[in-house]
């Protein structure tokens, strides 16, 4: 380890190396990341939930427009967190990998396939010069072959999977609590239900149906769909996650 | 948070991301947004409205030429503020969107597309290298598939949907004052009048006709139209907000 | 506002914002365009007149060669301040734009189709790196449709439409004058006579025939006429701007 | 040698020498490798072994997903140490090499032939401009002509061929382990156990079945083959490593 | 105006502006012209006159091989100052100019349309990065249409037309004697006569044949001849310039 | 000479001359030539000898692995002293000239022409930007029309022909051995002494017959040929070069 | 003139001025002209003549490795001064556009134009950024149309023609000795002996046969002729040059 002075010569080359081997910008990129509202997803075996804390800062925003949860391909869907900006490009790049999949081979892309196109393509920001790392993290999961899977992408462009999974705003405190409370045998329904408790955990344990986005992918369907408010309100109640009179909007913002 | 000294090892490079994940290139070019007068968008369910503060600083520049407002097709039109030249850039590039989408699927673009259109091209700028960022923010509103739309897209890239929305000079002024003031059943005059007290807020509640653009497009004619300065003047006078004698040429100017 | 020291740091690379969201290197081109001799242009109804300031540094040097007025096609002209070989630069790619517009539509370019033309271009200097801004002022006037137009275009790549406008050295003297001396139902006559008093009160008001260019598009004729020695010196002596005995060379020169 | 002030001069740019004649920006590449847990390979006249040691982060991460043992063609795999993403890139590189040469020659390609390829590609990103050297080494591993090789590529581009070998943390400490207990005529069954008790030593001479990889390709059957769990806690029992009670997770964990 | 200090900081990019609006690298430039011999150019009803000093550094060095004066094409010349290998290049450059001229349009370029394709390339290299700005002056003179012309162009790439002009080393002080001895009606032969003298200024007023070079180009026979060492001592003799006995080889020296 | 302080200033830019006209990037990649370990070559009428130190520094690594001579075809070999994976760079570059010289001309390369293509390769990465200088010296020795011919080339990009020569560390100790023991009418087999003794010179004139590889190229054969253990063993016997009981492995390594 | 901080400031640069006109990496790599060895032209009516210093570094040296004389063609010669791998790449260069004009016109090209082809490319890397200077002095010397010439060309990329010239180092010490001795109408004999003699100023008038290369082109044969060692030892013997016992082998090396 070594003094703030000597780290500011290693920190500002995107493609270079410090003394020790570090990646500062990419270490930097994760915390971007860090800005962004939290982002959970939970793989059981009837499909993959992914579950995101979208908080808005006026009532006059259309929520649906902070939405943090997008469909890659119908089997397919994305969470993020972290640069705004930088999560909607990769997840282009997802969904035109998604459709080149189905035009070249006739079929639906695998999840894993899917998940190191995207991070072939972040890993290339983070070595060749010109351009800065990706500031986003995404949860990447679907059905492929009858089988649910979750992955996750980070700055470096790393992918891993998980069984639950946590990005964003107090990832360790969240993944603690997906830790303690996974079990392998949950339902879909108890998939959600950990999610959104899990994201709760750092708000109190309160949760408000528009500040939330919700989406699964069942095994039996293989078809990615989004909940809507009174869905998600269920699930809240459900759960006792129900914000108490005097709520208030503070909380981290997502970077943009 | 970090000293100033250290702050400015990192803001100089646009595509670096600083220690704590932030983007300095991108947060300065919003400061360029707020040195621009400002622009405010009042979504109704009969049409949007588009209003913009554009305080000429000569009597004898044409009105016009400083103009804020653009058609970016028959259904959609653009408000800015701040670097002017930026701005012309972007709405340059939607009008060249929206003509691609009509040769190429025979219908006009929506409005969500169009504006993801332009944020994707924005995004570019923040992260590949010999380039700066646009300095400008876009309110983009019209009709789709029969329904009024209103976007904001930013310096970082990030498309904002909102029901009403001001950007440019004394944003969080004007934009309590719309949080305020707005209502989910307004018509399409009252929408007018909300926009153009917002933009008063900051003037000491006066406006003079030729010192603001307004446009709108109804969602039953789906014709984006500018207002003149006798209509402008009407809604000016029905709204309480003539100028008093003494009018004074003041405030900020757009940033050129 | 900030400190002399930290506004060195922002000033030096073309492409990127200073904290307080300005492109410095764009104002600093706007200096280059103070450190030119002045141009003014007048629109009357009866077409457009450009007037430049133009003393000679040499009797030896033909005054032809420091031409500040050119064709830009047969129905518009261009005056210049600033940086004379920019200058230039841009007056041919005004010319080649006007050609193509003859070339394609097989009709005269529309003035403020040709102004925005040139801005397209200067703004790109002022956003994409390997290259300085355009250090240079424009006037474009001419006629389109049957109506006298005068445009100005500036280092950021900003148009603007004025009624009688100034560029280069003591604009805002200049500038004041025209705000008090313009009529909008000035002959061409008047306008060339107001051109000229402006630029003389810079200059003890006195004006030497050779050491100014004059030049109209009248909406009749629709083509632009550069006036001769003998017509500029009528105008001076009808204006009561004829040197007194010992008139002496002073005075800013363009920057080179 | 020289004083740390004047190392940190040449350390930043890729592409030149200290005045020592050392490629700094090599040398970080190299600690990267370390900052990343072991891999060893063994080769016996049998076959080639591959083991990784991959400690898990979190029990919800799926073990398959941190793999540090990939598959390169059907008689050749590659074992990894290092920063994760770039490792991918350069076995996604070594595995196109390898189909090209089955495509063109119609036969598997040689691993020296193979390796060489990976080090010539790695050597460019030292040498030239634009982008950082790869912060990864690999062990490349299989038959050729009937006889088994293992090949190391370090952050330099230079290949060496070895009998045993450790990359990755605690490179000298399991490198000593190796030399001491290596011989030449050990069975594959044998090997696999030497490298397992190679890993062990760095770790209180205890491993989990899920936190190392092991891969063989035998010389007879010539193809490459992944061990699964079961195989894998019987070679850890026979080798006498079963982790005691208290097994707590901690150690180097891999440079992603 | 500015310190020292502050200029430093601007002078060395070549394609910014400094906060005055200047460009140093071009006033550099315009400094290594100083240091180049002065070149004489005067213009007569009857043609045009190069002279050039080219006081040789050494009796063993070919005078032809420092000449200043070249043809350009058959009815035109340049004389240069400054930057010997840059001036070669910009000769090299309008002698193509030329030639494509004869072989589109079948005619002779016209003096001006020559010197406007010069100073085009010049600008160029003063406003895009990645080379410098050309480090000479050069003076074009000829025939177009019967009527003689005489061209300056400066490291800006700004066109100038003389009647009678210095480039180079005590311009002022030339230049000054230009002013006071040029008349309209000179004669060929009293230009010759005038230019001589006018070299002659800033050397004691003595000039040694083979230490100038002389061109002309009358308007009669529109070819462009140099005078041979006989021809210009005939002048000199004419002038009373001859050299006194104890002639001393000293004075600036073309800056190579 | 200049001071350390100044010399910095100078030597990070691969392509700049210091003010005494020195190329610091080209010294220090000679710097990193002095730490690889020698290699040495002898030209004898009889054929070329070429021998290396390649100390190993594990038993564990094959020794082939470091091999640091080469055959480049048929009539010729390379040796290498300096950074490994750049002397691989080189090599292949060799070994393609000689291959289309063979389809070109349908007949050996001439050693000559081979090195000087290798040094015009070499030269290239000195005076373009954009990539370090290569950190190796070669020797390259065959037989060229009957003759054999024995060339070095430094970083600089310099082809020198020798009669014996050697390159890497203790080059002066080792250069200073040939000269006083270098004879006109070697046989070839007094050569591979010569060769190895000079090695042993830095090594308390012990060998050890797996720590040098030897190659020759015989005039009657025009055959590359590299001697194996036993000969090498032979060889060290002959010249009383064998290591003495407690020989230590220690020296020099390789820049890899 | 200023002092040495400033200084610094502008000669890292290639491609700027300093303010007073200067290129400083031009100065400084004829500073590395400076550093090699001296190489003398001597032109006579009946041929000319190259010589050229190259007191070699050691005995096992073949001499003819550090030749300074190249040919160009059948008709022409190139000696060189200064970085010997950056002379050879414009003997390269100046050999193909050699070989470009026979096949393209059927003749021989001329001294005059091959020179010039070679000072253009020189300049190109003066000028434009990427590339240094060539650090290389070049004489090049042939007969064109039955008339000796010799021109030297130099690192700013200016050609001279000379009578008599010395490049490398000690020039004005032997320059001094030639304008002394040099005499127009001197015998290709005389003329060798001169060059000689000049080179031997430096040497303590000695000279060793092999330590100075010698050719001629004689105006009868048009042939570019290499003296052997015999030859050049019998010019030595007759010009008095012949070494003393204790000759010491000291003095500037080639800078390479």
């Amino acid at each position: 380890m070594q003094g703030q002075a000597q780290q500011q010569a290693y920190d500002r080359g995107i493609t270079i190396f410090s003394p020790d081997g570090r990646l500062y910008q990419v270490e930097y990129a994760r915390e971007a990341v860090k800005r962004g509202t939290a982002s959970v997803g939970v793989r059981t075996p009837d499909g993959v939930v992914l579950a995101a804390d979208k908080r808005s800062r006026s009532p006059l925003m259309e929520p649906t427009s902070v939405e943090k949860i997008h469909k890659a391909d119908d089997h397919a869907g994305i969470a993020s967190a972290g640069h705004v900006a930088d999560a909607r490009q990769l997840i282009d790049f997802a969904r035109r990998q998604a459709q080149v999949n189905r035009l070249r081979y006739g079929e639906a892309v695998g999840i894993e396939t899917l998940t190191k196109n995207v991070t072939d393509h972040i890993q290339q920001y983070t070595q060749v010069g010109g351009a800065r790392p990706f500031g986003v993290a995404l949860l990447i999961g679907g059905i492929e072959n009858g089988t649910p899977r979750l992955y996750e992408t980070d700055p470096s462009g790393t992918p891993y999977e998980w069984k639950a999974v946590s990005i964003g705003a107090d990832r360790s405190e969240l993944q603690e609590y997906l830790e303690e409370n996974y079990e392998d045998d949950l339902t879909l329904d108890e998939g959600v239900g950990l999610a959104l408790r899990a994201i709760a955990t750092a708000n109190d344990d309160e949760l408000a149906a528009d500040g939330v986005d919700v989406a699964r992918v069942s095994t039996e369907t293989e078809a990615f769909v989004e909940l809507d408010n009174d869905e998600i309100a269920e699930y809240i109640a459900e759960n006792d996650l129900e914000p108490s009179e005097d709520e208030a909007d503070e909380g981290e913002e997502d970077e943009e």
